[in-house]
């Protein structure tokens, strides 16, 4: 039953934020019974809401559970002010991202209204050898993760992306060797990321934090916003340490 | 079981995030058989996590879950720029909340080192009459919502903390009438809160936006602060309705 619940909620997105029990049943691949059944439930407790037009969405109670007591938060609201230093300068995205499974999770990300598009938003996914983000995370990753990511299958989004694992492989060598990634297109054909580790006690990983610009980099200001992330993401790692939060997070 | 599940992940707090099975069951009220149980399945889904010392945190799944399609996120991220120009000139705390049941559910707070101690956390909740964010959201409730709420009972943290239901429904008169709340040492005797509503379409109020400063005020703030909040207030409405959200959120 849980694992119908993780699909039923799994199908809610920030773009598809509300469903009927219908669509609940197509996107979980329920039968139509459980899938309404599961969402009634659901409702009564408060993890879904009914909102107009019989649809659901996920419910505040939900949100609040998660929330209260979560690492997530915690790495993501110590990030934040530094995240916003950085912002404030660069005018572009600023996002946070950690590594779960094949896939970057965003836990935070600033944006300016002006700034280029991007794929993911907040709690959305990414594959790891597409995004600077996920790269920089990829790279630190134990050498057994790293060689089961690189089995495949790797994803292409555009005609730019890597789906050579010997070329990707040598690419978290040169991440590893000068400590920041940078891809261009391999998302979105117009954007560049750049992104450097935000690390916790000892040398641990715990994070990636990255700029998305547009690609071009007509300013050469690459080095720059490479300093600027290192800056940040010994900021970051401070805090932790001050508030004694490298354990938690 | 839902229920079940739900007391489970009730016990999890920013304060007591990690959570050994006895102590799950203690605080869900449940058998021990059935909280170790449930937490391990909770576990195999990502919805808990297993962490040193046999211990279970909030999982990242969950959080993932939870805040991907969440309105509440929607708000919170569309009211914090706003937030952190009240922030960045008054170097207090700043925070939104939205009402549940009898209490304000905090979905954000900006804070600053030096800013005064503060009872709840963000994803926390504190009740409506003791809150000046809870106070604008309980006076621009139904007239039914807050009868029932008056009828009790009213907790009390401070011998400031108002626990007479006339006094209260006075308190509320006054905040219709002059549009914003102040409480001054109903939840630690040393802070006021101050608060004002913010709107969606129509004039739904969505959440209360208030700042927390020392009490005092010996530089007569007050007014500055009021006029702060509700240019903030303005703007959160004014971004929720260009972007389609004041419907959604």
């Amino acid at each position: 039953m849980l694992e119908r619940m993780d699909r039923i909620l799994a199908a809610f997105t920030a773009e598809h934020s509300r469903l009927t029990g219908g669509q609940l049943a197509v996107l979980a691949g329920l039968p139509p019974a459980t899938a309404h059944r599961l969402a009634r439930d659901m409702a009564r407790q408060g993890w879904l809401e009914r909102v107009e037009g019989g649809r659901y969405v996920v419910g505040t109670r939900l949100w609040e559970l998660a929330n209260r007591a979560s690492r997530e938060l915690t790495l993501a609201r110590t990030a934040r002010p530094f995240m916003g230093d950085i912002h404030a300068v660069l005018r572009q995205h600023v996002q946070l991202g950690i590594m779960e499974g094949r896939e970057v999770l965003l836990l935070e990300r600033l944006s300016h209204p002006g700034a280029v598009p991007v794929r993911a938003s907040v709690a959305g996914r990414l594959p790891l050898h597409l995004s600077a983000t996920g790269l920089v995370l990829l790279a630190h990753a134990p050498g057994e993760v790293q060689q089961a990511y690189l089995e495949g299958p790797l994803a292409a989004f555009t005609p730019l992306s890597p789906t050579d694992p010997h070329e990707v492989a040598a690419e978290l060598e040169r991440i590893r060797a000068r400590g920041h990634a940078v891809q261009t297109g391999y998302l979105e054909p117009e954007t560049t990321g750049i992104a450097v580790p935000v690390r916790g006690r000892g040398e641990q990983v715990l994070a990636g934090l990255g700029v998305i610009t547009p690609a071009g980099d007509p300013g050469g200001r690459a080095p720059a916003i490479v300093q600027a992330l290192h800056t940040a993401a010994h900021g970051i790692r401070r805090t932790l340490r001050e508030t004694g939060r490298d354990r938690q997070a």
